[in-house]
């Protein structure tokens, strides 16, 4: 630190001659940098060093990486490997660090940065003008430093802001050595060379455009610009080709970084695939959003499609959950969080760029962070002026698709309960055939999990870091989610040309109550002649020592079917009031569509009440109460058959299947009770609270659960199934008793 | 805190005339308090409130807590259930908001504390003397507040303290009542009503003899003083007798308070049945002790035993992980750790009554809560004077056995690894059959882990919060543990009447070479006719990223056997080196001594070589070399076979296999290495650094092991098998090289 400081002295003494010296290289619009951080921008930064303290501890750190680096020397390996790979992760950390010594030589005006990028950008251009295609020949646009285009892409997304930044630094030889060898070949080779990775709407499309606008505006490329913001002119692609994952190619034609905000978002600013991708797409949107905003600020490119850029980083936060890690909706990797890098841009861009929400400078309090640039010297500056808030999460209702009119995801939260409805389409090519399905948390940790992916991302020895087989097998197939499956087989066949032209419908959504949170929406597409209605409620009721959740699915067919109806559960069974048999060898639920990985550890028959499992996970209690006939059958499954890599995690899940059904009701409640903690050995409130729920009334229009707790306090909960606007007024009888209400539901 | 505070200010003024008042009551040496508080101590604690950090802020908490005790009003049922049940958890709390009670109302000075401990003393009494014994017959000592005569006890340790705290604030016929008919039926119920109990070695008698020896103090009472440090005078028990856990009663007629120092500890403090037993029995030791010391300070209980009792807290605080949690040796529920209220008693006492150990205050910081009595100030002033120093825990190697020649625990440490290698006597009623097993950790994290216990503690869902049955079926059986199982059958056949006869013999160990730490220990008891001589080593070799397990364990025998030997890995399969069939269904590995709960989940032949299985767990790699010849079968298995109530968690196992053989060794080698991260995405290190490990030389002598990094850099490990003394010097010739050195073992 101490040398640090002496820095900082240093720089304030010379700050004012070498600042003279700068302006007299360019007075016009074009002089550099201008891309991320700006000549204004670089001022105002090196008259705050020493003074806030998140950017300085961030410039410090950054300081001592690239430090280190560049006393390590620089390696150019041989583009060779798969993600995980020696080459492919030096050539990842070369970017990184490039775009850092690029910030660091405008920050600290120190000589040696400057040169270490114009050295490793000199022996990229040796290398990459005679540079063939990757040797690996996994993916559908191989790349030509890596084995797909997507991450050449992000390579030069960050390589052109250490070009930006080291402009001036270079001779117009050098640069048009450069320009000519490796950043023009480069950003054609990833665009027309590569038109079924570039020419599209998807994550892998937006960093391509990035890479090639970024490039373009430093070099001050129209072409490459216009090419970036429109996609490829003139060039129509085979819309019916699909890609490693399944997704079409280009479906519909559009492409072009514009194409690619307003394609995927929702007004809401949700993002089609989920959180996981939003987060890794949101790094080439923001960045590349961030220099438009600078060298053509006319495009009021943070304005576009009703602001929705800086919307979508408001709905990302809103999908983390109490540790700020990603709900896992589709495939997702847990555990991918607010803390990673891409979120600091996000975050740092959206105060800056947006209204100055005290409540996002928490986060980046938390992250512990920020861009060394104009936006998060804001940030730092907010922080150090003591404008803090917390960062309130509340329930919220995010709409899907372009227009908002492709269902979409809500999530309930009461307490340190939340609950992530998913009622959205689906999904692009990383959707699962989940339709209804939803996971519950409590703070922080999974009650009922979403598994999510069956990849180890970047984990070489795992399949080369990629998708697994089981990420189709199993993790994208119906009965790994907590929704219906129906006859063994996925919605939609588990077809995405089907999948992909449906979504769910809101029923309605109402978090005025602040007890009461509910959403509700239907699906009728997964399974053609099934109506699928499900309504989903968080109640803090003050008979409950924690918000509860209530589930009422309401099945409608033509014909009847066998339904199976999971709960995937994490941790210790304690508990159940049903007897189960336990098998001497496991065997398999089924062999295909998901049930071939399933083993059974326990069977039961039901009886015509209620069933209750009670189960201990992280020193929290939990209790299902779900409602049963005496044909239901109830299967305790594990994960982890047919799996001869050990690529997926053993864990459980209480099944209830209900057979030759037509219409039928799935009411089920969980609860979060008590505590216990191996240190005190002590167990508080171990057992459940309710003591019987009861369907009362089911027809068309209402369906109504009534909840007795064990002291025999009842509660009555009614949704309306079909009239259930805000406004609708509804009278009905039940058990010869009147209930009138206005809104979507009643709760009393 | 401000009412706190204005209640210190409070309690200063009126300190002086306060305190006149109550010095005027007695001067003779039986003045009250005088167990564990003290009328000087009192004085010094009243003087020091506010200027006392950690002692405030605990005492603070504790008001807090008693004032919403008292604020809810007293309850008292009938007692009826289980451990984990309403009426047991209501004594249980009622007996330590009684002892918290009485020190608040000396320290506090206010009545209202007083008059609430005399209320709910008098309802024990009325409900007490006509209580049966209680209902639930579980128990071989079935209490009358309590299912059983430990929780009595537990109960009198306690209340003997608020009965000392009340003594002057009741009238003389109060007290008479109280000890006629409460305090002396409910120590003689537990003693002289139930000696299967009381008269023996056994943490639960250390709870009966503390019990009747600190109600003895207070009321003066040398008959039960003594029948508390000697026993029940002229009884004896027959010595076959086994209690619920299948330890004998009282095998060798020892009983009371000093045998139950004198026989468990060794003469380094270890405790024969492991740090979690340790810890629940260190309560009534050091609560009792401190009693003995105030009241009976000629007994000198701190010195005896050459002081074994302070140094028994010393060996429990070097027998927790880097979280301070207590490693699962035996009967060990996991979780347990020095954060325990019994920690907090045993860290402040070892400080203030032993030579005051600055490494203890950071433990105490770390509790963050200190004993409101004495031991608890002085530690208070220690920290708020700035002693503090940390804790540094060291490899040790702690003997086992009342004379220290029951073999031992050794505790390896490295950086972040820890390896715990057990080669003890049987461990009492609480052992387990697993001679020469090790776990392995990583700062607090478990690589390799040891089963430990199949209970729920206090959770009455589970067996009533008791032992389950696969405690016996499994947890206790050898297959379970990182060791050698015979022909299918558990170490003395699971017998603890054998079992309990033997012990393993140290070899050496040594670690005065800070990057070679090393225990070898010998066990020829547990199949008669084969020893087996294990060496564990964790090295710190600048080639490897972190120190490395070695692990050689040599097999003679005087017969073919097949032997067994069990990795029980925690996380997720990465990768191997050999090939392996996964079954379609899953069977057992065998039917009884703890086979019949593993699941085989996958088979493989080995070649002669290295077999190699890398994991990740928790954001780290990890990979297991081991040396296979190609008769070897490894399996992979997993827990939770013949377990009809999810009574064990699903966790897995490498098994490595090896049949028809008389003499063998199996040597491995386990790496830490690397790190991944789910929010950066990116795997560091994530393969092994060693290319093969290979056996250059095994005599009788000798065992000399070459381990050969992916550099090729060769290092050589010779144990000495016989002649290990640190003195001994040794000649041999390997590969025609000579090596020359003195020790016992060779590095380089």
């Amino acid at each position: 630190m101490k040398n640090f400081q002496t820095l900082l002295l240093v720089l304030t003494v010379f700050y004012s001659c070498n600042d003279k010296k700068e302006s007299t290289v360019s007075a016009d619009e074009n002089q550099h940098p201008k891309l991320i951080l700006t000549k204004k921008g670089v001022e105002k930064i090196r008259a705050s060093l020493g003074s806030v303290p998140i950017f300085d501890k961030t410039l410090e750190k950054v300081k001592k990486e690239v430090d280190a680096e560049i006393a390590d020397g620089i390696k150019m390996p041989i583009p060779k490997h798969y993600s995980g790979g020696y080459s492919h992760d030096q050539h990842k950390r070369n970017m990184v660090v490039l775009q850092k010594a690029g910030v660091l030589y405008q920050i600290l005006d120190d000589e040696k940065y400057a040169a270490y990028v114009k050295d490793m950008l000199m022996q990229y251009e040796a290398m990459y003008k005679t540079l063939p295609v990757h040797p690996k020949t996994r993916s559908y646009a191989r790349g030509k430093l890596f084995w797909q285009c997507l991450n050449d892409s992000n390579w030069l997304v960050y390589v052109s802001q250490a070009y930006d930044c080291v402009y001036n630094y270079l001779s117009e030889e050098e640069r048009n050595k450069l320009e000519k060898n490796l950043f023009k070949p480069f950003a054609d080779f990833i665009s027309i060379g590569n038109p079924q990775f570039y020419q599209r709407v998807h994550n892998h499309s937006t960093w391509g455009n990035a890479a090639v606008g970024m490039i373009g505006l430093v070099m001050d490329d129209q072409e490459l610009i216009d090419r970036a913001l429109y996609g490829i002119k003139d060039l129509k692609l085979d819309t019916t080709e699909k890609d490693d994952d399944g997704g079409f190619l280009n479906k519909d034609g559009k492409a072009g970084f514009l194409a690619n905000i307003e394609e995927p978002f929702s007004p809401d600013g949700y993002y089609n695939e989920g959180p996981y991708y939003q987060r890794y797409a949101m790094y080439p949107f923001l960045i590349f959003a961030e220099g438009l905003h600078n060298v053509k600020s006319e495009l009021k490119i943070f304005e576009y499609k009703d602001g929705v850029l800086l919307k979508s980083i408001n709905a990302l936060l809103n999908l983390s959950d109490a540790d700020g890690d990603f709900f896992p909706l589709n495939d997702g990797q847990k555990g991918m969080s607010y803390y990673t890098s891409a979120l600091v841009t996000a975050v740092d861009i959206s105060y800056h760029f947006g209204d100055q929400d005290p409540g996002l400078l928490s986060i980046a309090a938390a992250q512990d962070r920020v861009l060394l640039d104009d936006s998060g010297l804001s940030v730092a500056l907010g922080i150090k002026d003591g404008k803090i808030a917390p960062f309130n999460k509340k329930s919220i209702n995010l709409s899907d698709g372009p227009n908002g009119k492709q269902g979409g995801v809500a999530i309930l939260r009461n307490e340190d309960i939340e609950l992530v409805f998913k009622y959205a389409a689906q999904g692009s090519s990383h959707g699962h055939y989940d339709k209804l399905s939803y996971s519950l948390h409590e703070k922080g940790d999974e009650i009922l999990q979403d598994y999510g992916l069956a990849r180890f991302v970047n984990i070489e020895q795992k399949g080369g870091g990629n998708y697994l087989k089981e990420n189709k097998t199993w993790a994208k197939q119906t009965i790994a989610h907590n929704t219906v499956t129906q006859n063994e087989t996925s919605h939609f066949n588990a077809k995405y040309e089907i999948g992909s032209q449906h979504h769910s419908v809101l029923n309605y959504f109402s978090s005025e109550n602040e007890n009461v949170q509910v959403a509700s929406a239907k699906e009728s597409n997964a399974y053609p002649g099934t109506d699928m209605l499900r309504t989903m409620a968080v109640i803090k009721d003050t008979d409950f020592e924690k918000p509860y959740m209530l589930d009422i699915m309401k099945v409608t067919s033509n014909k009847a079917n066998q339904y199976d109806f999971p709960y995937y559960f994490l941790g210790q069974v304690l508990k159940t009031n049903f007897d189960y048999n336990t098998p001497k060898t496991l065997n398999t639920l089924g062999d295909k569509n998901g049930y071939q990985h399933l083993y059974v550890e326990g069977t039961a028959k039901a009886s015509n009440d209620n069933s209750k499992l009670s189960w201990l996970n992280k020193g929290k209690f939990y209790t299902l109460t779900t409602l049963t006939n005496n044909n239901d059958e109830l299967f305790f499954t594990r994960i982890g058959a047919n799996d001869p890599e050990f690529n997926l995690r053993r864990e459980a899940a209480l099944m209830l299947r209900r057979k030759d059904t037509k219409n039928t009701l799935f009411v089920s409640a969980i609860e979060a009770h008590g505590s216990y903690s191996p240190v005190t050995e002590s167990a508080v409130n171990s057992n459940s609270n309710i003591k019987e729920l009861q369907v009362v009334l089911d027809t068309e229009d209402y369906t109504a659960v009534q909840i007795t707790n064990v002291n025999d306090n009842v509660k009555l909960f009614i949704t309306s199934n079909t009239n259930a606007s805000k406004e609708a007024k509804h009278k009905i009888k039940i058990n010869n008793k009147n209930y009138e209400w206005s809104g979507s539901y009643y709760f009393e």
